[in-house]
């Protein structure tokens, strides 16, 4: 298996298109984009759909009645929304049964610029044991780990989860950001909670009150979930 | 002190121009630019022009006869140019009062990207003792570490350097980037020629035999240098 990472958001904007056909990617925004869409779906959400700006969010629900909106700017829930970006809010009881449109930045263009990938997972810390039992079942011949970021910075605790899971995972061909998420996670793995509360996400999040967040998005292998997106749209995976 | 790491290429093209006159920025390319101009000067020429094409090469060329020109892609010394891109060949024989009209791609990127800044230095493992001891005098109020990279890509040995130079200098504040090229260091420093040896540059300098630049260029600390830019030329420091 070909392990490619990328690192920062910039990175992100420069990925060649077309070319992924052949390629499985994983999506990592551990704080807290896709901690939120796992718990959100094995909450029982029918799914989640991932946008960027509010006002997509506003249309989109024009179009889904009954649908929850949920998201955040500056970590703070927006005025008219159902629910912020906590993982915490989406509750069995709050969100069974619904589909969830969820306004991030980083997550969504990085899930929009990997859309053309044969599949695309959510990853975090949260679901990293099945995720690494999903891909070593699939097989994927080339398997591309990208750290969605904060803005236009590299993101700790995105590193951490892509060096958490290529541990698990048949050794791969050394390359220089394998190697770098791989010594974050020899550092950190093992006290994923001290890694995302120095990280700057983490402290940011700590100073706004939701430092409860930053414990819960530790809570590594916690998740048997490893969703999909599907034609712009999050699901859990299929039942076989 | 507060200190930003650039980490990768990708980044290099987002940097906010105009808003670096209170900076220094170091500019790393460690295989093999910035451990050649080091050389280069510490063999006594008289400066170094970077350039980013060999066209360009050759136009500046007209302007300054006499200058040597220098210069590879894909590690191979291109016609016509007196030398590659080798430090081993900028001898002091060679290159002693010469101006050297040198073509690199991601270190001309990133120079050129940093430009605006108060103050433009040239790192390598090669001079980070020397760095550290300037900056440690200078004290400018904010640091950025530029991590040139290979064309698109991360590079290991570069982001080795700047967490060596971190390493060295006081405790800034810490940020994500900082905690990486930290942990690298950590790792790395006191073994840096199996980091190179080990990284993507180096196994492709050792592959078409060039691995004796690699170990030269590991060798840190070996240069008193610390070269500047000034006014798209760059130039041994200033003697006071």
């Amino acid at each position: 298996m070909k392990i490619d990472v990328i690192l920062t958001p910039a990175e992100i904007a420069t990925l060649p298109s077309g070319d992924l056909s052949a390629s499985t990617a994983v999506v990592f925004d551990v704080l807290r984009a896709t901690s939120t869409i796992i718990t959100a779906l094995a909450s029982g959400a029918a799914g989640v759909h991932p946008v960027a700006t509010i006002d997509e969010a506003w249309a989109l629900q024009q179009k889904i009645p009954g649908a929850i909106v949920g998201g955040e700017r500056e970590g703070v829930k927006q005025a008219g929304f159902h629910f912020g970006n906590s993982p915490r809010e989406y509750t069995p009881e709050a969100t069974d049964g619904k589909e969830i449109i969820l306004t991030t930045t980083n997550g969504t263009v990085a899930l929009r610029a990997v859309a053309g990938a044969e599949r695309v997972l959510i990853g975090a810390l949260l679901n990293l044991d099945a995720l690494a039992a999903y891909l070593r079942a699939a097989r994927p011949e080339h398997l591309l780990l990208v750290c969605a970021g904060s803005w236009n910075d590299f993101s700790l605790e995105d590193a951490l989860a892509a060096g958490g899971l290529m541990a698990r995972l048949p050794e791969a061909e050394a390359t220089d950001p394998g190697t770098v998420v791989g010594l974050i996670h020899l550092r950190f793995g093992m006290e994923p909670y001290s890694c995302l509360r120095s990280s700057k996400n983490g402290r940011r999040l700590v100073n706004i009150g939701l430092g409860e967040d930053v414990a819960y998005c530790s809570r590594t292998s916690s998740s048997a979930l490893v969703p999909e997106l599907r034609e712009g749209v999050i699901l859990p995976p299929m039942k076989s």
